[in-house]
């Protein structure tokens, strides 16, 4: 997986910060999650071949996460893209972008489906032969979801000197490599955990943007690879987060220890602070492996 | 009058071009015209003080025209803004920002006031005891105006030999200024036009984006000192221009010479051309003063 960071400040876009959005790459899928203002112009400034995106999906319907949305859907039309379009968010997306693309007479030359959300339980809402995509319900002002992406279980992988000894039939390797039992040359029934050993782990990422502090997403979120969790602010701020529904670093921290994630990825800081290595600080003193997100910068596992 | 352009591209935004927006200021009040995806960010980079912006006139509703709106909106409320913002352009702006502000549940802390058009022909519409602004009816592909900004006759001024001559109370003299005829100490009717003369000439201002080629403009931007008229082609694409209801570098420039403009400055180009300086040799084979409006641009006149 590749993870872009397109923007990750809270509130209005600044000459040097933009509010959220980011590009999750999967086996040659390619996700947006979130288009807050600007985000098309930060998938070019960043060189994304934009119009490999087929899914946007989109955390609640406040403006640093959405604004950017309805000119990213115009200019795959001014670009003829052809490819569907699917959009995942809160029910009323899809009512702003039809108003403006009627207001406007300007429809799109694409198929644009829109999934809209209204449920308060984690949902499987995308799933095709290798990724699954659930929701994480979030807490924060307005109806929001924060998003679970899962590798599925890839191929097993041969054991060459097993397999070989077995003396299982080459036209039936592909079937043990898939976790089916085969018979063999001499009619037995070959257990395929005795021939082959698990590929690769899956690897999984959650996005959880915007909310407060909400332990109702750990069993969700459990053993996660990588988690991007909010920390609008510090801790010397937390009246501040409980105010207006956000997480402070160290929240975010506990929630990545309660959920054994591998790595916090720290986002969406308000621009109050003057640097943002405080949050990692403050998240490293509960959690270890902590990082801060950047705009332009990319993280892969 | 002070113009700055903020953006002045076609279409999309890009990493180097902005889509359509530009300031105007013309003694101490600002006005924003059109606010493409990205213009607050523009204002902010060109250190506009920008929260001293209370009228906003958008032209269409095609996304490069205002897709910034609800974002700068929604900015000036986290500004904690508290001063009174009107809003000019066709009918269903409201409707489109009203939605996004209650799907966001975030309504403004100052006064949203929407002025809608659907007038075919050039009126009123903002009055004050310095300016005023008029529709330019367009011809596009949606419902468009332009903006005309002009002026009012400013004071006369007084010329001193003649007005002590006449034998005035000085305490009369802010009439005369102001047009008014007034009675001197020896009980005569002083005819205001013998002691004073004209104030500097008032400027005028006029803005036509997206439109095609149309004369009926004429009359109502005769004699405008500064003309920013769209010039989305050259002609050598003369047949997208018609097809797409825009205009020609050439075109621009006829409507310039017909009005008598003083200065023409082109924009909303097309990002298919690798240079804008054609534009402008082309406009000049018609009309001699002619300019290249450009991101971050500014003219003084």
């Amino acid at each position: 997986m590749k993870l872009s960071i397109l923007g990750c400040y809270s509130a209005t876009p600044r000459t040097l910060n933009n509010t959220t959005s980011q590009v999750l790459e999967i086996n040659n899928h390619m996700f947006l999650i979130d288009c807050g203002e600007g985000t098309q112009v930060q998938l070019r400034k960043h060189k994304i071949k934009f119009n490999r995106i087929k899914h946007i999906f989109i955390s609640h319907l406040h403006g640093d996460h959405f604004f950017g949305l309805v000119g990213l859907i115009s200019t795959f039309r001014l670009l003829t893209r052809e490819t569907d379009l699917h959009i995942y968010g809160p029910k009323g997306i899809k009512e702003i972008v039809v108003l403006q693309m009627k207001l406007a007479d300007s429809w799109t030359n694409y198929n644009l489906y829109f999934h809209e959300l209204t449920s308060n339980e984690s949902e499987l809402i995308y799933e095709d032969e290798k990724v699954e995509v659930h929701t994480i319900p979030l807490n924060h002002r307005i109806y929001t979801n924060g998003y679970l992406f899962k590798e599925k279980e890839g191929l097993r992988k041969l054991k060459m000197n097993a397999v070989e000894e077995a003396n299982i039939n080459v036209a039936y390797y592909r079937k043990l490599t898939q976790g089916f039992d085969v018979t063999n040359e001499d009619g037995i029934l070959i257990d395929h955990k005795t021939v082959t050993k698990p590929g690769p782990k899956p690897k999984s990422y959650a996005f959880c943007s915007d909310t407060m502090y909400k332990e109702d997403i750990v069993p969700i979120i459990k053993d996660t690879d990588v988690l991007y969790h909010e920390s609008t602010f510090l801790e010397q701020h937390a009246h501040l987060a409980v105010k207006t529904k956000h997480s402070t670093a160290k929240e975010a921290a506990q929630i990545a220890k309660q959920a054994n994630i591998g790595t916090l990825i720290l986002g969406h800081y308000s621009t109050r602070y003057g640097t943002i290595n405080p949050f990692k600080d403050e998240a490293k003193s509960i959690f270890n492996t902590v990082e801060l997100a950047e705009d332009g910068r990319t993280f892969e596992f």
